[in-house]
């Protein structure tokens, strides 16, 4: 497949964006990249004639753009996302590099609906947000002032992403059938229930049980079949506990 | 030697900058990446507090500014330089891309001090800036659209060097002792002298001679073992004919 199509089919998310002169510079930087796909989640204020004025000869990103109230929403599709965060975090899913992740990202292009997902100005992603994602990205910045601004981030990601999209590869193995976000959020309420139901999980005292599931499985890259699988395996443990 | 040492001996040049936002963009882009010496050629406003608010934590790199009136003199002291570029020239010397001059450039820091200059939002660089440099460099863009803001300009070359300086290499063949901005331009002006004292040149009818003599100088990185030469030759050449 043309790179140019991975890059098309690469959503940019920016969650809760408080000033709207970044999301003009993210929109700008995004179509320098060759990349159209904006998804906002709660910006404080769009549209916005500050943003068209930074924007700067990329507002049919803008007018394209798609305004959502959760983070879900701007994932629901994807089978790949990325969540870009500066800090570290207390996490068993190992934080990668830009540029090592931007292949993996833009070859899954090819296959389906890929996202990067970033946060506030002052505050980044939550931890719940990050969860969400299959892993979490970073641009190795100065360690003394690794204060990126928001547009600045993108325009590095999205380079990234065409770097490697429009790079000569050597032929790659057959990629998995991945596991869609909505797949697999429908997986975690199942076991939600399931936990629930069994008295295993109480969500009066829930002592982050529901985080540490998502982590565990967050390691590995769901696929389609072996979501079936352990849906398979919860349905029928259900049955038999009636 | 620690690559933080080389990032410290890179200039970021900004010629003729219009808006002093796009100042404290650089500066802020600079900071993130572990690059502080910024040099201002004939700013169209500096300082500026517009520039201090976008800095927003890079301000010692702004008060660290030098601010002066000719490329030659942001260049002085330099033993290589790249001029950023978007447009195609007609250019005997290939324009390379930022992630593949970016070693060569972070290498060269080990060894003096080394200049990336970028030109004004709308025009870029003149092709007689272009042709001070050592080479041209591009960032590769959406051709529909390869219109990027300079403070993006700025953040992206910056984090290739970090990533260039930074990166563990293998050991590499010992550099050459390159010439020095200066000991290239005393070059050119002894060889413009004897180019015209000789009647070769005729500075009333140029016919575009010196660029294209600049041009052929360019493509060789000049060690200064080889302009003494040079100038050993014109200076017996002089003498002869007197």
């Amino acid at each position: 497949m043309n790179g140019a199509v991975a890059l098309d089919r690469i959503r940019i998310v920016l969650s809760r964006t408080s000033h709207p002169g970044n999301i003009g510079a993210a929109a700008r930087a995004m179509k320098t990249m060759g990349l159209a796909r904006l998804y906002l989640v709660e910006p404080a204020s769009f549209p916005d004639p500050i943003a068209d004025a930074r924007a700067s000869g990329a507002n049919d990103v803008l007018e394209a753009a798609r305004v959502v109230s959760t983070l879900d929403e701007a994932l629901d599709g994807t089978i790949l996302s990325a969540a870009v965060t500066g800090r570290r975090r207390e996490r068993s899913v190992p934080v990668r590099l830009a540029r090592d992740a931007a292949p993996e990202l833009a070859a899954y292009a090819e296959q389906g609906e890929v996202a990067l997902v970033f946060g506030t100005e002052t505050s980044g992603l939550t931890n719940e947000d990050v969860e969400r994602c299959s892993f979490p990205v970073s641009i190795p910045a100065n360690p003394a002032f690794p204060s990126l601004n928001l547009g600045a981030a993108v325009q590095l990601l999205c380079y990234e992403l065409r770097m490697a999209a429009l790079a000569p590869t050597a032929p790659v193995e057959p990629l998995p059938d991945l596991a869609s976000f909505d797949e697999i959020e429908g997986f975690h309420r199942h076991l939600e229930r399931a936990m629930t139901a069994s008295g295993f999980y109480d969500p009066a005292n829930p002592k982050r049980l529901l985080q540490r599931v998502r982590r565990m499985f967050g390691r590995i890259r769901l696929e389609r079949e072996e979501v079936n699988i352990l849906r398979g395996i919860i349905g029928a443990l259900e049955r038999k506990s009636d």
